[in-house]
């Protein structure tokens, strides 16, 4: 059977790329990271049930505590605010320093390991936070990289289904996939509620609100 | 000041390009890993005092247990032996998966963060151990990847002094530079005396024998 790593962080974007990893027929090797980011406890309970759920038996939960070391995010440095004021233009604050590019380097290890010939990850493009490491030309470059850091054996295509989509357009994809939504956490910020107002909440009710649904998890507040 | 992000092992080939690093007028902020390689604790011992050598400043110590946890390597998993009868062709056993790709991956982060132009590596291609992650085709990519995946205001390019030295070219190197030799280390599998018989031992020492000139650390005993 042909093997998959999926990068799952728990959020909406990555369980349903997961998902569509799994309904193309892949053996699931599913790929978490604590990287000391503030809602780390959350995170790691939505993997666990969303690998329940899906049935993967292969999980990979790699601890990075260096990203605590470097900091330089409002994820990852508990002295800088996550900003609740609504999205602005421009790289915000939350961005982690290459986060991607150092996750998809640990999935490439972990795939030339395990003989998985692609990865998952449910980076999105334009209707996003603006990260630069969520874009389809870095994505390309590190697949290329791989390959070429790689043994020559090893062939390793890199899949982002959602990354041109806009936010409405992956809720209605998971709809169509049956993720269960309400394992899945996206919150920057809380770990009990969702606060409702830092970005990630506020593009993921958007994309909830566009498509004409609920989303199925409990917010503390909603934007207005 | 212009700053280098260095990463250094604390082997000939590293610290060597350490001191060109330095040599070119770069502020150093010194990269090291703890990657549960067999050799750390005597690799760390050798970091800490090259860095008091060439007077740097900043240093970064990550730790990367997940290196155990992924394994397939003679490097990170005790169970597998590391080779000691000779060089062969074809990436040996102690290849670690994407290592170098990890690496330059967090060398990216900390230069972000650290406001650093460039990344130093002392990767050699054709003279090696024939890792694949040491090719300079991969090297010119991750540095794309870096660029592409990193804030647009980032700017890093990778410097690889040594990429297509022989090994007695970069021992002469080192002389001319004033690296201190002796507190290198590159043996694979002790921390004591250096084995003398694997890889990087009888690269290491054929280096000084083409050179002419001693290795100044003491080795258990000599490959014939």
């Amino acid at each position: 059977m042909k093997r998959a790593v999926v990068i799952l962080s728990g959020g909406m974007d990555s369980t349903t790329a997961a998902y569509m990893a799994k309904s193309e027929g892949y053996d699931i090797v599913a790929l978490h990271f604590d990287y000391r980011q503030r809602t780390q406890k959350r995170e790691r309970e939505a993997f666990e049930s969303i690998c329940d759920a899906l049935g993967v038996v292969s999980r990979y939960v790699i601890d990075l505590p260096f990203f605590g070391q470097i900091g330089a995010s409002a994820l990852t440095d508990s002295s800088i605010d996550v900003p609740t004021g609504g999205i602005e233009p421009g790289v915000p604050v939350t961005y982690v320093p290459f986060r991607n590019g150092i996750f998809l380097s640990i999935a490439a290890a972990v795939a030339e390991k395990e003989g998985a010939e692609v990865l998952f990850i449910g980076v999105v493009e334009e209707d996003s936070s603006g990260y630069p490491d969520c874009r389809e030309s870095f994505i390309e470059a590190m697949q290329k990289s791989i390959n070429l850091g790689t043994k020559d054996s090893t062939k390793i295509a890199i899949k982002t289904p959602l990354v041109h989509l806009k936010k409405e357009d992956i809720v209605k994809t998971a709809l169509k996939y049956g993720v269960p939504l309400e394992l899945t956490w996206s919150c920057y910020k809380e770990e009990v509620e969702a606060c409702g107002v830092c970005d990630s909440c506020r593009l993921r009710l958007k994309g909830f609100e566009k498509a004409g649904m609920e989303d199925p998890i409990k917010y503390a507040a909603s934007a207005t």
